[in-house]
């Protein structure tokens, strides 16, 4: 007898599949406000070991966690020209506080340049103050119109680093580092995904920045998602807010900064890179419960050893959870785990406790299911997440591979993004009007690489390849 | 010859002190829009640790982190009519998003209650949903008239935890648990703050609850700041909201709740309770640099000895720093870890580097100043360290009992907190109206604790005592 789907297929109806998934994996939930967004516990577990893995990483480069204000004078959100221009259509405004209309109406932040950038302009008084580097972990708010669960919400989470050098060398070397060794690095060994670094076109850039560096995705329908950016700010908001140093010469000089971001969209990749029509597939490395170890049945002698094998698996410095809610359906639970991703299932009953002890060890992201004596378990898995761990990359890295194709003109690339996958096209045959016709079908350039694949350092660097896609 | 004053001496001008003393030694800043507040890095650390040590007793509790939206509907907020009535002065509110004016203006959450409880009523369905145990780390706004760094500030951060129970006795007992196994205990462990347990009164409730729980500590100054509260919501916000679950009897039943918050108000509690008139004092528990070395001169011997020093005290597990800014004044950067309150300084200069090694070691806490052998201070600081933490809790103990006096008057309590002290007075003395007058004299009842120091039941329960003070 073949088993009811959980969920609708991928192949099916993929943002049908991902919003199901989304809610009966219990991540998160629509909010009442239009596009905000309640993260539900397991969501939230996720997340927060996305931000301590991140967070490492940033202390790693020399950056200090502070905190600004989530409210903004409307009027500092106009010092930069471009920044407003992007910004605006996004903002909420507080206009009334404590019963009554403010004298100047403060926006919630859609991201903190300009705040930073006041506070910036106080601190930095000499070469001495250089690099400033800053991070902080909020909330903040742009109005979506059209709102996903993780993906497009009106409130997000995220880590915004914004820092001044004394040099466009040094801040463009930070950028770069953010980049790689913070974000790619990340992304990769925890996340499992295989990131494409690259950079993006003056269309797609940050609002006021000279440059953004960017790690796009690709999702299991073909699609791209914006997974991190890394902004070369060069010295607009220092102008525009008077950031200045005195040099070793003696010479009062604009500082050079950068900004970079990345958000609780993460969990929405992890959720289409990796998700299958099972449910999630959660990293080994990200996870916050690796294993989950299954009482079948809730008699005694099941329960002391399911007990038992989870502290043996604890002390193996395992994240371990145990299910004895026997008053449920054995399968019910079988399934809900699948849908919550968790990498390996052990299911104990009664017949296992025979010989010494043996369990049904069911790995969520082969799919393998095998029985395996519970002594052995301990020095087992350590090795066998890890395997999972590399699989989940692997085969990210081959869906990428496998749906990009080598095209030579616009409509050739059009094609291939409309049919569920990216191209490459040089840029010299595409350029910024072919950008404007490629938008005409909702495709766009997620980012230049140069022809040896690293990040170029101008748009129009010759041999520059332009990675087309569809995109979330 | 005497030194200047870093700072406004205590005796002199203690909020002057107070004021002065966060800007130093770069806890916050005033932010743009009144009221709200810049943390900056040292400051944005201390909380991290504070964060980090709450985090942990409260999952300890079997609750879970998760999160709801900043932005609430403005109807949500008029469901429970005390609730309302309490929050609707500080509310800021927002009309306008994404360039057009809201069908419904959205309050910038300034608590959770309303939309947590909104979820709360779907996800309880059965007796086994019970307990819901949920915790959120968030900013929240109330707008402020009188702001002062930390201790009221129209944004701030905080913990909020919110749970549903079956039963009174169940949603008592757990607002019991988080009040003395989360909030007391990491307080005096942690914080090295005596906190004093007992009960709001009706006035001094939380708007929307049947029972306060609170615990005060003693400032410097001897007024009293309120370090955390735990709330018994009894029956009402679930009546508000139709949070319902089905009993095992098969009867439809309103949930009983709690919820309880601790915030950035404790970094303000760190620096009034311990600091004195040289700058902060930070309890080595909680302190992010428990250690700083630092070169006395920047001649390469005293370098390599101060980072080998350093690193030997890290392999120790301390938490240390390494400050080789030679360029700047040994004097200058000794009062500046001074004003920052690191617990120890380990001065290390030319002539220390004979005979094996030595160092100055100067312990923040107790003002002690003595030369030291390199070779020794892994194994002897770890103990030291300790020694000075319970000097804190000690030195706070004794503030209290020292300056609370017990009076059987309401003309004598007015006088003692008007001194700067605490009074006891019996509250069948004091009663709701000789609350009334107290308040004529800005004189608060800080909490009612029953005669064996317990917390009381109710707030007429016979012996109950009143603890009067002014407060922050």
């Amino acid at each position: 007898m073949a088993k009811a789907p959980v969920l609708t297929p991928r192949a099916e109806d993929f943002p049908r599949w991902y919003q199901e998934l989304v809610n009966k994996a219990e991540l998160a939930e629509n909010g009442p406000v239009r596009g905000t967004m309640v993260i539900r516990p397991y969501g939230y577990a996720i997340w927060e070991r996305m931000q301590s893995g991140m967070d490492v990483r940033i202390k790693e480069t020399g950056a200090q966690n502070a905190y600004f204000p989530l409210l903004i004078p409307q009027s500092y959100m106009t010092k930069e020209a471009e920044h407003v221009e992007g910004f605006s259509p996004e903002l909420a405004v507080v206009t009334h506080g404590g019963g009554k209309e403010l004298e100047e109406p403060a926006v919630v932040r859609p991201t903190s340049e300009t705040i930073i950038n006041d506070y910036f302009s106080k601190w930095v008084q000499s070469y001495r103050d250089l690099p400033l580097l800053i991070n902080q972990w909020a909330n903040v708010v742009r109005w979506e119109m059209r709102p996903r669960l993780f993906l497009r919400t009106s409130e997000f989470l995220w880590q915004e680093g914004h820092t001044a050098h004394a040099t466009h060398e040094d801040a463009r070397n930070f950028a770069a580092r953010i980049h790689h060794h913070v974000y790619a690095d990340f992304m990769t060994e925890v996340l499992g995904i295989d990131v494409l670094p690259g950079r993006k076109t003056a269309r797609e850039r940050f609002a006021g920045a000279l440059n953004t560096l960017t790690l796009e995705a690709m999702m299991g329908d073909g699609k791209a998602l914006q997974m991190g950016t890394s902004h070369e700010l060069g010295q607009n908001f220092a102008r525009a807010f008077g950031t200045r140093y005195l040099s070793r010469e003696g010479t009062r000089e604009y500082v050079w900064q950068t900004s970079w971001g990345s958000t609780t969209r993460m969990v929405g990749a992890m959720v289409m890179a990796h998700g299958d029509d099972d449910g999630l597939r959660v990293p080994p490395r990200l996870a916050p419960v690796q294993v989950v170890v299954l009482a079948v049945k809730g008699e005694e002698p099941v329960l002391a050893k399911v007990h038992e094998t989870a502290a043996g698996l604890r002390a193996a410095g395992l994240r371990v959870q145990v299910d004895d809610r026997t008053d449920t359906a054995f399968g019910r639970r079988a399934v809900d785990w699948e849908l919550k991703g968790v990498p390996v299932r052990i299911e104990i009953g009664p017949r296992d406790l025979e010989d010494g002890g043996t369990a049904t060890m069911v790995r969520r992201v082969p799919g393998s299911r095998e029985q395996v004596r519970t002594d052995v378990l301990a020095g087992l898995l350590p090795g066998l997440l890890e395997e999972d761990q590399a699989l989940l990359l692997r085969q990210s890295r081959e869906r990428r591979e496998g749906n990009t194709t080598d095209v030579r003109t616009i409509g050739e690339a059009t094609e291939a993004a409309v049919a569920g996958g990216w191209a490459r096209i040089p840029w010299s045959a595409l350029g910024p009007e072919g950008e404007d016709k490629l938008a005409e079908r909702s495709v766009t350039v997620r980012c230049l690489v140069a022809e040896d694949g690293s990040v170029p350092e101008t748009d129009d660097a010759p041999g520059n390849v332009a990675v087309v896609a569809r995109a979330y």
